[in-house]
C-alpha cells in the first residue's frame, strides 16, 4: 500500500505515534527467521505491541486480514514460509494493510535477493535493511558483501534507498545513524523526497543478533497505528534508538544489554522522546 | 490417557510432586513453536526437568516411548510438525504416557483449531491454554479473539474447560488467576468436578513471549512424575506462579524479568510452596 | 578436510588463535536446531565472530564457499535441513573449508545417528558432542542414553573419540572436564595421538539449553582462523570455559548466568587466557 505523507515526521508526530502504539497495542503478524523469533516477540511486547508469528500457508492470508500490520523477514526462508510470504503480502496489498519488508541477506545471496525483488510487486509500505541489503535489493551493489552484518555506512545506501521509493512508501537503511527516505506531498501538490537521519542507539546493538530484525518488526507495529508510514518508520527508529542508548548505560556487555534493552523499550515515553529523540530531516 | 484423581490436590501433594520433579528430572518431549523453543527449554532446565525438542516424523513416536511426557504446542505448526504431533500423541495414548495439549490460537484460527480438535481424540492428559483458547477449543466462543494473548478472564472459560473434561483429565485456563478443573473420585466411587484457583504470578508474565507455552511444558514435566494429573497441573502452576512473583521483585521491566524468573524457578522449594503457594479448591 | 597439527596446542597458540578471532571476525554458517539458533548467534557475536544461519538447500552450498567455516548441528533436523547439511558439508570438504559436526542425540536416536554417520564421509574437521553422543556416533555404546544431556563422564568417551579420528582431525567430548583428542605429527614424521583435558567452566552451563551447541559453533569460528584445527578446538573450549567460570561469579542461577556468560565471552582476553586457562596435554 503506497502512501504519501502530508508532512515530514516531527518529534510531536512521533510522540503521537508512540501514544497510539501504547493505546492500541497493535497485533503484528511476523513471518520471520528462527534466530529472531523469540527476541522479536519480546521486543514487540516490551514496546507495547502484540506479536503473532503466523507463517504457515494455510493461515497466512486469513491472519493478515486480522493483524494490524505484516512483517516479512527473509532471514531463514523455507519453501513453505516463502509461499506464506507471497500470500500474506498479496493479501496485505489487496486490503490496504501496511506491511514491512526486511530483505536480510539480499545484498549477498542471489536466491533470496530474487524473492525479495519479487515481493516488491506487492508494494511494501516500508523496506528496512542495513546498507548492504538496501543496496543489494536496489541492484546498486554490493556484491562484495558476505555476511549479514553491515559494515557499510547507511549514508552510502541513500541513492539505493531513493530508487526503492518506486516500490515502497519509505525505505530505511539502518546503522549507527539510521537513514530513512520517504516522500512528502504538501497541500499544493508539490512532491518532495525527504531524508531523515536518526541518531542515538548503541554500539552494542550490532553485537546482539536479530536487533535489526526486531527494529523491522517495530516499524510494522508503528505502521499499524501511526498517521502515515513515514512517521511510523521515524517513530520506530527513535523508540529503538532511545531504548538502546539508555540500555547501554546499564549493560556490562552484549549479554546484559539484552534484558536492559527490553526494559528500556518499555520505559520510553513522550517526555524522553521529546527531550532526547535525535531526528534530523533534510529535503532532498 | 484419562485419569481420575482420588483427591483434589493439596499443598502437601504439590510439595511431593515438586520433590519428585527434582529427584527424577523427567525428560519432556516438546513439539512446540519456534518462538518458545529456547525459553521453554530453559524453563524446564531451571525448574528441574530435561527438555528434548524432538518433533520430526521419523523420531516422534520412538521418542515418545522414551520421554516421561509429551508436550504438543500449536504455536507455529508446519506440515511436518503436525504430522509428528499426530504420531506422537497417538503413541502416547497407546502406551499410557501423559501428554499435554497447548492449543495456541485455537480460539482465533480455524485451521489450527481443527487440528487441536482432532488431537483431542488421543485424549490429552491435560489441556492448557488461555481463556480464549479454551473457549475456542470447546466450541463455546470466542470468535472475536484476534491475537494470541488472552484479554479474557479465565473465570469466563470455566464452562468451556468443564466441557473439555470429556476429552482430558484436567483443563487449565491460565491467566492472572489460573483456573484449573479436574475430576475427583472418592473411595465410595462418587465422582465430582473440582475447580482450583491458583493466584500469585506477575503482571510481567504476559509481557514475556511464550510464558504460557513454557507453563504448558512445565505441566508436562510434572505429569511425568506426580501422583496424578490433577496434582501435576496444580504443582506446575504453583511453581510457576511463585517463581514469577519473586522474580518481579528483582525485575525492572519485562527484560530483566526473564533471567530473574529462570533463577527463581530454580530456587522454589518445599518451604516456599508451603508458605506462599496460593491454591484454593472448590467442589463444583 | 583432514589436517594434522605440527604440535599439540599450547597456551600461546591458543592466545594467537584468540587474537586471530578478534582480528578477523570469521563468518560462521550455522545449520543448527531451533532451540539453539538465537543463543548460538549471540555467543558467536559476543566471542567475536559473525553468525549466519543459512540452512536452506538453495543457498547452503553457495554460502559454504563464502563462510569461514560451517557448523552442522543435528538437534532438530527437518528433511530440508538435512538435505542442506549434506550439500554444505560436501561443498566444504571439496573446497577445503573447515566444518564441525555436532551429533546431538546420536547416541540415543537411530535415525539421526545414521545421518551423522553418513556425514562423516565428508570428513568433518572437528566432531564435538557430549560423552553419550561421541560414544553413540562411534558405535561404541551407549544405547541406554535417553535425553540429550550427558550424564556420562567425558573420560569414558576417549576410546570412542580416538576411533572417530579415522574421520575427523579432532574430536571433543565436552563436559565438566572437556576431553579433546587429535593427531600431531612432528618434523620427523612421527604421528602421535594427543589428549587435551580442559577444565574450568561452570556447573550452570548444563542448566542452560544449547550451551553445548554454542560451544560447537565457537569451535567452527576458531577453525576458520586458527593455525590448525587442534588448536582451534582447544582455543574454543578454553575461551568458553573461562567465560563460564567468570559468569558463574556474577550469576544467581541459570537465568542470570546467560547474560553474564555472554558478557564474559566478550571480556576474555590474552591476559586472562594466559593466567587462568586450564589445559593439560597428554601424549597417548
Amino acid at each position: 500500500m503506497l502512501q504519501i505523507a502530508r508532512q515530514a515526521p516531527t518529534i510531536e508526530s512521533i510522540i503521537a505515534a508512540h501514544a497510539a502504539l501504547r493505546a492500541q497495542g497493535p497485533l503484528v503478524q511476523c513471518l520471520t527467521n528462527v534466530v529472531s523469533a523469540n527476541f522479536m516477540a519480546n521486543v514487540l511486547l516490551a514496546a507495547g505491541a502484540s506479536p503473532a508469528m503466523v507463517d504457515n500457508p494455510e493461515e497466512a492470508v486469513g491472519f493478515a486480514s486480522v493483524a494490524g500490520a505484516v512483517l516479512v523477514n527473509l532471514g531463514t526462508p523455507t519453501t513453505a514460509q516463502v509461499q506464506s510470504m507471497r500470500l500474506a503480502v498479496q493479501a496485505a496489498d489487496d486490503i490496504g494493510k501496511p506491511w514491512v519488508l526486511d530483505p536480510i541477506g539480499a545484498g549477498a545471496l542471489p536466491w533470496r535477493g530474487a524473492i525479495a525483488a519479487e515481493l516488491l510487486a506487492s508494494r511494501p509500505t516500508v523496506i528496512r535493511g542495513n546498507a548492504s541489503e538496501i543496496s543489494g535489493l536496489a541492484g546498486l551493489g554490493n556484491s562484495n558483501a558476505t555476511g549479514f552484518d553491515s559494515s557499510h555506512d547507511p549514508a552510502d545506501a541513500v541513492p539505493a534507498a531513493l530508487s526503492l521509493l518506486a516500490h515502497a512508501s519509505c525505505v530505511s537503511a539502518s546503522g549507527p545513524i539510521d537513514h530513512v527516505v520517504g516522500k512528502v506531498q504538501d497541500d499544493q501538490g508539490n512532491l518532495a523526497h525527504y531524508l531523515l537521519r536518526i541518531a542515538g542507539g548503541s554500539a552494542l546493538l550490532p553485537r546482539v543478533t536479530a536487533s535489526g530484525c526486531a527494529l523491522g518488526a517495530l516499524v510494522a507495529a508503528y505502521a499499524a497505528v501511526a498517521q502515515n508510514s513515514f512517521c511510523a518508520v521515524a517513530a520506530a527508529h527513535v523508540h529503538f534508538a532511545l531504548a538502546a542508548e539508555y540500555a547501554e548505560r546499564q549493560a556490562r556487555g552484549p549479554g546484559s544489554f539484552v534484558p536492559a534493552f527490553l526494559d528500556c523499550l518499555d520505559l520510553v515515553d513522550a517526555r524522553l522522546i521529546r527531550a532526547k529523540g535525535q531526528v534530523e530531516g533534510v529535503k532532498l
